[in-house]
């Protein structure tokens, strides 16, 4: 599905839905009865410049939304059936419970993919696997500063003493990938270990937050993750951008100022993979 | 107020509620309506046994039933407003993501305390920690098989050589503590590790999923986990069982069989506090 509309929109930009009313434009603002609203129009304007959306559920669970974000999967599947939808939710947790969270991401929801938190290790991510078509991305590296606090150690006990995200990045692409369902989440602001990543998890799909308004370089993420081998590619990589799109502009022209941005912004990914 | 609970209803016991309308009792079986009711029910039977009350937010998710859980929290507090109310949540975010999970724990549901999964760093516990008077419990040692795959590896990188879970409960004792409100998680499996983990978090509340249907061995996890140092105690434990409890009886008994078992359960831990 990824590939799909990968081609049909030649995108790597990812919109994500971080929907705060307090940001809303003017006609809007503070009014959390109207995130549905706000997230369609964002959604109707860029649907076409995407390779995925990407709502983010606390937005929705802060604000009591939750029926508001069931319209807007429905909606975006109506709107844009060939675009993938990731709902980001890292959930982490195992066993029946772990079946809860995945009714809820991918019957409940509708999701395409999931993402994860691997902390709790295979059998937190296993029942995600049995929806068949589906995905999960699991967090590996993340960009904030205690990203560091457990994802940067080096591990004494596993082979070649890899660093901890090192060590997720070879299980997802290795034995925990029984369908090749998973996909990795990796920080924009270290092309370094974005490459380090690609190199330990060739084919699987990439989620980089982190670009647009947390600072990431467009250019050396799409760089350090898409690369050409031969006539075959590795894994897509998927670039999100999420304020610097959904708060382009203040006033009522919102939904055309993150049109722009969007473009502009694909534009940008496109060029750096050449 | 795990004090005032722990002294009031001389518990260790937590009930966690993870509602599953498919065990429910007969007259109930299936009926995703009447998980409000299952659950009041169970607290109303059970809340002068208990140090806290665990609900399993992924439960009422996969079932929209955020607002039967709402309902179900001002139920808790009206009831047994002595008994503090740990969500179960394992949420794991940063930034403005984590402070709109904290709104939605501390504020939309009023939890007192949140159950946190450590992966991305302290970043992605500090916003929980403005929230005065709350408490965050971070996963530590989880009793899954899948929990050695991270948290059981040795980190070269730090002082001492800790496996990953002792990182976690030494940074949870020390530097991530600003204002006393931290706890961990520990898995009820492996009680040397949860003698490892007091040992490195002598003061922090230790919340101990495992005891009940998981297998957990209630006395020897009570005994790892508690210990009176002279005059004082360690921090307290919270020995959390849910389906023993919840599903003890089919029948239209449920409740008052939640209540026996609970009791016994209650015993059993205070004899090996002894």
């Amino acid at each position: 599905m990824l590939g799909a509309a990968e081609r049909q929109n030649q995108s790597l930009l990812c919109v994500g839905l971080d929907p705060d009313p307090a940001k809303f434009p003017a006609h809007l603002r503070g009014d959390a009865s109207r995130i549905y609203d706000f997230c369609a129009a964002i959604v109707e304007a860029t649907a076409d410049t995407v390779i995925a959306f990407k709502p983010q559920i606390a937005y929705f669970a802060a604000h009591r939304a939750e029926d508001q974000l069931e319209r807007l999967m429905a909606h975006m599947r109506a709107v844009a059936p060939q675009v993938p939808v990731i709902l980001d939710a890292k959930r982490g947790d195992i066993g029946s419970t772990a079946e809860q969270y995945a009714i809820e991401a991918f019957e409940r929801y509708g999701a395409d993919a999931v993402t994860l938190s691997p902390f709790m290790g295979f059998d937190s991510v296993q029942p995600y696997l049995k929806y068949e078509g589906k995905g999960a991305f699991l967090l590996c590296r993340t960009s904030n500063p205690g990203g560091d606090d457990l994802q940067n150690q080096r591990l004494a006990t596993v082979d070649g003493q890899p660093l901890l995200y090192e060590h997720v990045a070879r299980l997802a692409q290795g034995p925990w990938n029984l369908n090749g369902q998973l996909g990795l989440v990796v920080g924009a602001t270290y092309p370094a270990e974005i490459e380090r990543v690609r190199e330990l998890a060739p084919t699987l799909p990439l989620l980089i937050p982190g670009v647009g308004a947390q600072g990431g370089d467009a250019v050396a993420t799409v760089r350090a993750g898409y690369r050409r081998q031969g006539d075959a590619t590795t894994g897509p990589v998927i670039v999100n951008s999420s304020r610097a799109i959904l708060y382009a502009s203040s006033g009522d022209d919102f939904a055309a100022a993150a049109r722009s941005e969007a473009l502009r912004t694909r534009n940008v990914l496109e060029a750096a993979r050449g």
